[in-house]
């Protein structure tokens, strides 16, 4: 069976989560927690040397990390990757537009505010100009369309919903981007997302 | 024809020039320069509205960006995309990796010390730090393989070798990973790369 390692408060975590629960994969959770630092033990470290949750162990023993990568693994040849080879390429671009440009901002103020319990005076400016602009980027391409990429429910709404549904944690108020507010709740009915906010 | 739009000094455009050229994909390439900012213009941003290079037109005048979500798209069904399921995963692994925990600081590291003129002093420790993490994690990996996924050359070299090649700019002597070392000539001679380190 698959075992997935991970945290719940991690966005990461919970997309493999999603994405094994929506595909019907039968997996075991193992809690590792990421403020105690449990990604960072020997016994961890031999799992991802990366040290970053989420991890997983697949059916025949060998490992896979970067939570981006593990769910394309999951959902190959599933509808939740898109025929369409430019629809493809664009839930791709999503992606890694996530982990580089929207995670490093939007996930970052929600974990120093609420899991380092700093104030958001506290927050790098930086990171907080770069999660609006990453919030403004989405609103803007969501206005008119129903799904990130494609036409469907993809890995690219999964990817970007996880942190998205966090926004609010960071000190961001998702009613300011309401083409990413009415995408969230839309996204969480159809995988659904049962995990509180 | 393909059209891409990026900066020579970026090797994150360089990974798409390299792709089109190894599966003989002809293309038309159009300079934007980072350093005066050429990606803030209003023309650079209708077609990217991220602001980032590189950017590609298609045959069919769509636009995608990323340079990972290209190279992927560019090399469907190629020999670059390793056949088997667990490499290929293993791939994606790397190339999110490297957007994540390698470009951020092997990459800045080299943008702030070459094209800003600063002094390796005034880098931010962090940023040196985590270069260093990602190098040593590549050279342990690199050990007694040739290719970080799968048996031959894949985008997950491509992908890694575009800044590693260029660490000594920032200041990091890659003769102190000797693996990683080996391996970037190896991989800048298959390709082959013509560019100046």
């Amino acid at each position: 069976m698959l075992r997935i390692y991970g945290d719940p408060i991690s966005g990461n975590c919970l997309k493999v989560k999603w994405t094994a629960e929506r595909l019907g994969i039968p997996y075991h959770w193992t809690n590792i927690d990421v403020v105690k630092a449990e990604t960072r033990t020997p016994e961890f470290l031999a799992l991802n040397p990366a040290g970053q949750v989420p991890t997983v162990v697949l059916d025949d023993g060998r490992t896979l990390a970067q939570s981006n990568a593990i769910i394309l693994h999951l959902a190959e040849g599933s509808a939740l990757i898109p025929a369409d080879a430019y629809d493809r390429a664009k839930m791709l671009e999503w992606m890694f537009w996530e982990q580089y440009s929207h995670e490093p901002y939007v996930a970052v103020a929600r974990f120093h505010m609420k899991y380092l319990g700093k104030a958001r005076e506290a927050v790098d400016p930086k990171i907080i100009e770069r999660a609006h602009a990453a919030l403004t980027r989405m609103d803007e391409a969501l206005a008119g369309r129903a799904y990130l990429a494609g036409v469907a429910l993809s890995l690219a709404d999964i990817s970007l919903v996880a942190y998205t549904r966090f926004a609010a944690d960071g000190g961001f108020r998702l009613a300011d981007y309401p083409a990413v507010d009415a995408w969230v709740g839309r996204i969480e009915a159809e995988l659904p997302i049962k995990d509180p906010r």
